[in-house]
């Protein structure tokens, strides 16, 4: 088992290794002493762990209650937020009871949600099932709900009292969900890890799993620990994203997050300038995970849609742009320039005849 | 006009004095630069002062957006908080933008919670226009919605960036109101300020409303100074609210809050076996300044409603209970103990023959 400690406004740990959901119980009573707790998942997951999960808390001395919502992004709606909240009332959940997330990103931004805000705030444990939440959002205390006017445009930061991650569960994950995970672990390489990027390059990294998640895990607890509110170096963990939203909205959102994200990456090395030794290997290294390098949709539909993103402030936005493998910059720039920049990544990649 | 500046996990300054209203715009450009922001306010104050604050808004560089909603507790709910979010997102309000919560206690929880996960926080200007509100709401950071299961039950702390308060505005509250807000201004002498207790003993003190709301203030302020996330000295501030917070259900909220709580801090001060002169010149004190002294509701009633209250944590409840006038101590109570306590208060008030 790796262990993660994670300094932020709240100190908690990151534990990541084999057998921990069956561990949960046991592991979160040394961080928050028995009492009552609301167990939160979708219905995939919960079909899969939601049972050894309460076993484990109840043999822990835990008073467990629960509540399932339909998988998928079209639930973290403020409907199903208000729906949690009730059930935790229902369950008579006190200031010092806690929440558990157990799923992968939409259940923790939503169940995190709910922990930040009822009662003003108590206290939550992910437990995350899918590699993209295990190696980004489960890590950080992002937490929010999607609006008809924008992906996560209200939420709250809010940081875990304990993260549960077991690799026995990322393994058994279906293709596509490793996939996914792959493009935010690539984002990492690119933005800081080089070695790490090197192994992802193989293909052959799920026997390294731990090592892998720990990695990306660490590097965002260093980001978070400077900036826990995002008004500047967390930034950096956006790489991938101005493009990759684009990408996700302009596909009617059927090009999941985590690919989106790859490709977002690929794209922003394009727009950077990047050589094209460098973009031929990065774009190799998404094709090995099964990513897509290849973006169907035009420069003036992508640029649209970035500028409806959030990440706007004003009349800037804040690009990150990679100069190499394990190195990106900040760049601040004006919106107009935006379709110009996704004309020139496109074209970039046009001219690579991937 | 007095400035009192508070320090929490923002430093921001509450602003007391005549004719704010049609400065706010130019008091908060101190502040915050112009951008966008969202002027909310409910039905009722919304016609009083929603245009001039907005004109000195404007005049003052801000491209201004307004949300009212009908006034009453009715409104704090989760449907009125989408309603506004929906709205802020319509007006394209991003992270750098703010928003200004004009009204009394509903406006400022609402808004305040609003402004707390939009986009996970954007900053927001408080100008209350009760007394109540300006004594004790508007600052601290307390931002809430009420539930069906419970007032309150969701929200957050986060501290505006600036309050504006107008003494013309509380001088020209209907008398209901000011009796409000003279029962939480007697709380807080009660809890601290022998002085601004025997001002309000006169029943003569909207004469220097500046320097009795500037007293109340600063004595938040203190508080939130020291404990600002509400575990462990903020309690004080909750004087009163466990037998007012009773009242307020066993009438159907038909006892507004500030009386229920000057109400609520005689029933704390019998219960604490306060000798007979102390119980007399507190009743006489509520007495001159409109409040009631006498419950109608039976210890059992209120036990089973101050049991549902949210600040029960776990088996035991923190009760404030008068030592003297401008003292008091805590004292952790279980909730067995609560409907024993009840029948003392009432039965010690009943003996007084008030």
């Amino acid at each position: 088992m790796t262990r993660v400690h994670v300094t932020a406004s709240r100190e908690y740990d990151v534990l990541i290794g084999q057998g921990l959901i069956d561990r949960s119980g046991a592991l979160t009573a040394e961080v928050l002493p028995p009492c009552r707790c609301m167990l939160v998942s979708d219905s995939t997951v919960a079909a899969l762990y939601a049972q050894r999960v309460s076993d484990s808390f109840v043999q822990a001395g835990y008073d467990v209650s629960t509540f399932t919502f339909p998988a998928g992004e079209s639930s973290k709606t403020m409907k199903t937020l208000e729906a949690l909240l009730n059930a935790m009332g229902a369950s008579g959940l006190s200031r010092s009871d806690f929440v558990v997330a157990l799923g992968g990103g939409v259940v923790g931004d939503l169940a995190g949600l709910a922990a930040a805000v009822y009662s003003r705030g108590v206290p939550f444990v992910q437990i995350p099932t899918t590699l993209l939440a295990a190696v980004d959002s489960s890590v950080g205390g992002k937490t929010a709900v999607d609006m008809p006017f924008g992906k996560n445009m209200v939420g709250a930061f809010h940081q875990p009292s304990l993260v549960l991650t077991d690799t026995d569960a990322l393994r058994a994950l279906p293709r596509e969900l490793i996939t996914c995970g792959a493009g935010e672990i690539i984002k990492c390489g690119v933005l800081n890890d080089p070695e790490l990027f090197a192994w992802m390059e193989t293909g052959h990294w799920l026997d390294r799993i731990e090592t892998v998640v720990a990695r990306c895990v660490a590097y965002k607890r260093d980001i978070v620990a400077e900036d826990e509110f995002d008004t500047g170096r967390r930034a950096f963990l956006n790489l991938g994203h101005t493009f990759g939203h684009a990408i996700e909205q302009c596909s009617g959102l059927s090009v999941p997050h985590g690919m989106a994200v790859g490709l977002g990456a690929l794209m922003a090395a394009a727009a950077a300038g990047c050589d094209e030794a460098l973009l031929r290997r990065l774009a190799r290294c998404l094709t090995v995970n099964g990513l897509p390098v290849r973006c169907p949709y035009p420069a003036s539909a992508l640029a649209e849609a970035a500028l409806a993103d959030k990440k706007r402030s004003g009349r800037q936005i804040t690009l990150v742009l990679p100069q190499d493998i394990g190195r990106c910059v900040l760049q601040k720039t004006p919106v107009a320039e935006l379709p110009g920049l996704f004309s020139k990544a496109l074209a970039a990649l046009e001219a690579l005849e991937l």
